[in-house]
């Protein structure tokens, strides 16, 4: 009998390396899908709608928000919507294959409503000084930015106790294993054998 | 820092291979400590109090049982009393030592109410005539007794719910790595690393 898919989510303060990890997991498991986005915005160069996101306009946008039809939304930079379709994800699910949602800790609050089974991942930098030192080694953004991001990320720290699981990152392929191990091991949990387990309460009534 | 042990519950229905499960867990983990119980029966030849056994006298056991002092017990065949002394694990898990509790269904239910954090694992036989198998080729039982065990076999796996996880026995190597995997796990569970989590947050505010 083959299982449903469960939905792990990678999530965590920027700077924390949940991207570095999903990328690093996906590579090396091929069954896992990576859930795609929606988004308003135009897409880029060499960006593929189906792949890199969905790209819609706001009017279908607002209307899939009100049908519900996503795990989670949001309005960036007070002009775009980006957000998580619910329809791939349960698609992907019930053909038994492991879905795999990288995404901020606001976003991970919102999924946690909208969806009961999902496996809600913290990555976590080793170290508060680390996560400074991370954000800037990237280079890319000015103090202030780094000041904000560091003021979110310790926002975002308070909500580490709604998730199920918390895997610091340290070195990339720790944590990656560390993912692998918790995925596994959710395969054994009795709620996601109900169907095993009454098939063989079935066989003895 | 080093974090608290995890009370690891290897239960299920006789003829499941809790046993088997459980010795061959212990043979490749020696840092694992196995719970032993407290028994007012008299020692058999071989058995060292404190080993396989904390053999006590019945007025002690009830003495025992008053101060709470059982996580589990049970009074067998109406003549002797069996207990898991709570003192002997929560100093182990104090210490930092996993400790593995191989028990029947109805003592695991007793636990669950007597200790909260407790990785709850039900071991399947693969189907019921396996099992059925299994109870006959022991050939150590009547068919009578054998009947007896399958009925409460059966009423055992009522309580398959209650437990955290579920691995089927089929081959015993497998199901010790799928016990390894959720022990592995575990240590990545929130709700283990409340202390790690408050020191991080700590550095932050």
């Amino acid at each position: 009998m083959k299982r449903k898919g469960m939905l792990l989510i990678i999530s965590g303060p920027s700077g924390a390396g949940k991207g570095t990890v999903c990328k690093a997991l996906l590579a090396k498991h091929n069954e896992l899908v990576l859930s795609i986005s929606m988004t308003t915005r135009a897409p880029r160069e060499n960006e593929i709608d189906g792949v890199h996101y969905f790209f819609e306009t706001k009017d279908k946008f607002m209307k899939l928000i009100g049908e519900g039809e996503f795990l989670e939304y949001a309005v960036v930079h007070g002009r775009d919507f980006y957000g998580t379709p619910k329809r791939f994800v349960t698609e992907q699910l019930e053909a038994g294959n492991d879905v795999v949602l990288e995404i901020d800790v606001e976003g991970a609050m919102q999924v946690k409503n909208s969806f009961k089974n999902g496996i809600f991942v913290f990555i976590m930098p080793p170290t508060f000084n680390e996560l400074k030192n991370r954000l800037i080694g990237r280079g890319t953004e000015s103090e202030e930015a780094i000041e904000r991001r560091l003021k979110t990320a310790a926002f975002e720290l308070q909500n580490v106790n709604k998730y199920d699981y918390v895997v610091i990152n340290d070195v990339v392929e720790n944590a990656v294993d560390c993912v692998e191990t918790i995925l596994k091991a959710e395969c054994y949990t009795v709620g996601r054998n109900k169907e095993v387990i009454d098939e063989f309460i079935g066989g003895v009534l």
